[in-house]
């Protein structure tokens, strides 16, 4: 098989931060052996993707080739890593998914939404076991991270051994999970490192990453000095920062309730699987209200000012029962995603309104990142010692500033962005092809494609408003009656101060009275024409320029 | 007049940073003479204003009381504060309006496209000339902003004297226009200050302020050391700004080029009006491409990542004749507002897939704010010694944290937001009543309510897509043909594989053939049960429920 070749292609996480989908394979050209790594999602906003549910990756070309993928794996179950596992399961073929315990938990759960069995899931311990796939051994390599139980891949291959960081940082105290052990990431590296293909997301932070256990202190101190309640919010899958969060009150002489369920699952599965030990025991917002206000901490959903999450329901007055007030403390534990302020900041106003003291990260205290900072991808680089670095999760600046750190360290590197095949084969990694890709909406219960004009249809109606045009013709194609119109979203009088809707009734009843026997006859004339008045006259009325819709109805 | 009374009414930027609109009167009560500070506009977004052109506060209170109002003062020419001025003059009865040169020049401007003469504008000099207007003697006191000539309000009234800051920071290096001057300021202050309206932008900023001509340093070894074309962004109307940047690309040997419309009107009005002096000579962006890119240096508005400014058409791909590329160098010498991220980030990663390096300020050396940090309002507080202080250009959750500043420096103070009528006089002011306030859109060429429900069914036709159902009925109530459906922003097909159009149409079909002579008789029921059928369809082919609009038709 000396045809044979090692390819890595990522379909996303490559150009953008979510939505991660990595792709290995390893066999002659196009009957490459494939395995996936990751399947996550990205999440809709009104900017581009207005009532869009979830954004997949478009695995069209992974669907075109389903007989030829060995295993999924899933590094850990953050949603942009495991999200669209359940959704795109069976356009992969169904194959297995491996993963360690507490990821495999809320693997099982996203399947089981789609009716798919326990079983499609297999549970993996930590290196040294491995998985043979294919052409392919895979073993989960543990690392720290903002979730339990992250980890890297080793995947070895006729062609040399891969090491996929997964999600990381440096952590040596990581309160929840496996600490970062230089000396076992340093030993599989003993042999040679092919690739690293490494996370990049704090490639642009300077300094090194701080430990989830540095910040117990300050946490500590906050909540002792807390008089009224006091509620907290960071990511729910941040498993050790809510058990630090919940010692923390604890200490305080304070009873711990959680709300939010996806908070609720992820305790839950930690402690089902074992990761989780020594939880403070909860009450349930029932309880409550029958404790004074300085003996009760809330965990809650939402630290990204989600409008449905917990932390936006009681800004908004009460949730389960619960409201706040004057004198209680709401601790953001927890960094705003570049996009989500605007409703992290709406939160906190209506918290202020209610007197309510918000502290947040501003001053670097209560919040470390998960991701490695500049210095550790540098300490990374160093102890592996990859023949390439391949820069993924990251925005093209993020890729783009990690291979020239790459570089720096004395490493080739490639800068791969979603679609593209890179061949890991020989001494230099190069670009083997381009492969479409996108993205893919899940809107209400269907997959559409981020191109098929849905969503640009639903944003020009947003951004014009939407003015639909009936008129009805009879047998001669004689117009019957006068057009009707109907308005949405746009002013209802404007310069001449009649109703637009009565200034465009007449104005296309004028143009029908004008049009010859042709256009009358002539569907697609017609439309036109009537279109073009519709958004001639709402201009000069409004000055908007609407989408149009017109029916034509023919009596026959 | 015993029964006059002193008061202080918000109709924007308390609670809400932008769209800045003070009212102060004095008179008796409901008869109180008039004067308005700022007319500003807030910018609009996809999130909450789609389609929207800008964001202006509701006057409704003012346009009712118009002969009321003596006179508005404009303290500076940011958007915020001077940009609906051309827009509400006509409803607030045409007053004058007040400025100093270079605010009143762009006032004239802006007033000018809606047909106004230059003379409603009548410029004043700084402190201590005064206005006459009613009851008010009015100053403008410079002090150090953002933009040229930024002045606080020396508002004299029977009950004492009023000194509302307007936007500020406590600069005594400022490049451009006057220097922070506490002598002034203090001397102004020395026979007691009633009330100190007072910025509160920055009151989470626990540093003192730096000074505009801090970062010159490090932008001149920045633009120093670059090998390519250098591109530099921040708000066109940071005149002192811009002049660094200038000056640094000139002694490294560059032409300077501005594109974008705002940033060459800003430096026009900065030259006309004697505010800016030795700007180095400029070339026009014909001209730049037959220099070596290493001799040019572009100036260009869009710092916060607007989709048609200078800087997003240069990552689109080119603008005026001029493209970017490996090598250059882009500054972002701004601060990214919150709400922009999205929009500048997708600038970066344009840039970075071109091979431009981009510069931001996380460094904190390439940009200074405008406004007054915590111990610059403690400062200000301290020297100006208010009976009370009245937080203002903030949100909620600042305006809170500035009363407890002004707490802790033995101030009274009160926290009123848009709405809340303040009332002044006496020994420590009270709520006096409460306006109805809010926000009007300025959308195409007319202004309508925030609460019109015009834009909140743009955004339901954006969150849920559009379905048009047309029916048409005989002189007897009978349907005539079959039910026609136009769908727009919704999947084509679902979990039936047929086109979602045809499952909607033979379902109101069946409908139409089973609804009674009383349903079909009635226009207001005939519509509720197509409107049912076509979302109860609609959900169970596509998981979304739709906006519907139903026309019937009836033949007479």
């Amino acid at each position: 098989m000396s045809s044979a070749r090692l390819i890595y292609l990522p379909l996303g996480g490559a150009g953008e931060i979510g939505m991660n989908c990595y792709v290995y394979g390893y066999g002659p050209q196009d009957q490459e052996r494939l395995i996936v790594v990751d399947l996550g999602v990205t999440f809709p906003d009104m900017d581009g993707t207005p009532g869009v549910d979830l954004i997949l990756p478009d695995v069209a070309w992974l669907e075109a080739r389903k007989t030829q993928i060995e295993a999924v794996f899933i590094t850990h179950a953050h949603e942009d890593h495991l999200g669209a596992v359940g959704h795109l399961f069976e356009r992969l073929g169904a194959p297995t998914v491996y993963a360690r315990a507490f990821t495999a938990h809320l693997a099982r759960q996203k399947l089981g939404e789609y009716g798919f069995s326990d079983k499609v899931v297999k549970t993996v311990s930590a290196w040294p076991e491995t998985v043979k796939a294919g052409p392919f051994t895979v073993g989960f390599l543990p690392i720290s991270h903002s979730i339990p139980e992250s980890s890297g891949l080793v995947i070895d291959s006729p062609d040399g051994r891969i090491v996929h960081t997964g999600d990381f940082k440096l952590d040596r105290a990581p309160i929840v999970g496996e600490a970062w052990d230089p000396e076992l990431w340093g030993a599989v590296a003993a042999h040679g490192v092919k690739a690293l293909v490494c996370d990049s997301t704090n490639v642009f932070s300077p300094e090194p990453g701080r430990s989830e256990s540095s910040i117990g202190g300050d946490i500590e101190t906050l909540i002792a000095d807390a008089r009224g309640m006091v509620v907290a919010t960071t990511f729910a899958s941040n498993v050790a920062r809510l058990k630090t969060l919940a010692e923390a009150g604890q200490r305080a002489g304070r009873s711990v309730c959680l709300m939010g369920r996806a908070m609720r699952r992820m305790i839950e599965a930690a402690v089902a699987t074992g990761v989780l030990k020594d939880f403070p025991s909860v009450i349930s917002p029932e309880d409550v209200g029958h404790l004074p206000r300085e003996n009760v901490m809330l965990l809650v959903t939402g630290s990204q000012g989600e409008r449905r999450a917990a932390s936006a329901q009681l800004a908004n007055g009460k949730y389960q029962g619960v409201s706040l007030k004057d004198g209680d403390l709401f601790l953001f534990s927890s960094k705003t995603i570049p996009g989500n302020e605007r409703g992290v900041i709406r939160i906190m106003n209506q918290l202020s309104e209610m007197g309510v003291d918000v502290v947040d990260d501003n001053s670097g205290r209560y919040h470390v990142s998960g991701h490695a900072n500049r210095p550790d991808l540098d300490q990374m680089h160093k102890l592996m010692k990859p023949q390439t670095v391949v820069p993924m999760h990251g925005e093209h600046r993020h890729l783009r500033a990690h291979t020239r750190l790459a570089a720096e360290n004395g490493c080739q590197s490639i800068l791969a962005v979603n679609g593209m095949i890179v061949n890991l084969s020989g001494n230099a990694p190069s670009v083997a092809g381009y492969v479409e890709t996108g993205r893919t909406y899940l809107d209400g219960s269907v997959q559409v494609g981020a191109l098929d004009g849905i969503v640009r249809d639903r944003l020009r109606m947003a951004l014009n408003g939407h003015i639909m045009v009936s008129v009805i013709l009879d047998e001669d194609n004689e117009p019957l009656g006068e057009p009707w119109c109907e308005i949405r979203g746009l002013a209802e009088t404007g310069r001449s101060k009649a109703p637009l809707v009565d200034v465009l009734e007449e104005d296309l009843d004028q143009y029908m009275r004008r049009a010859g026997a042709k256009v009358l006859a002539d569907d697609d004339k017609l439309e036109d024409g009537l279109k073009k008045i519709t958004r001639q006259s709402t201009q000069d009325e409004i000055g908007k320029k609407p989408e149009v819709t017109v029916v034509i109805s023919r009596l026959s």
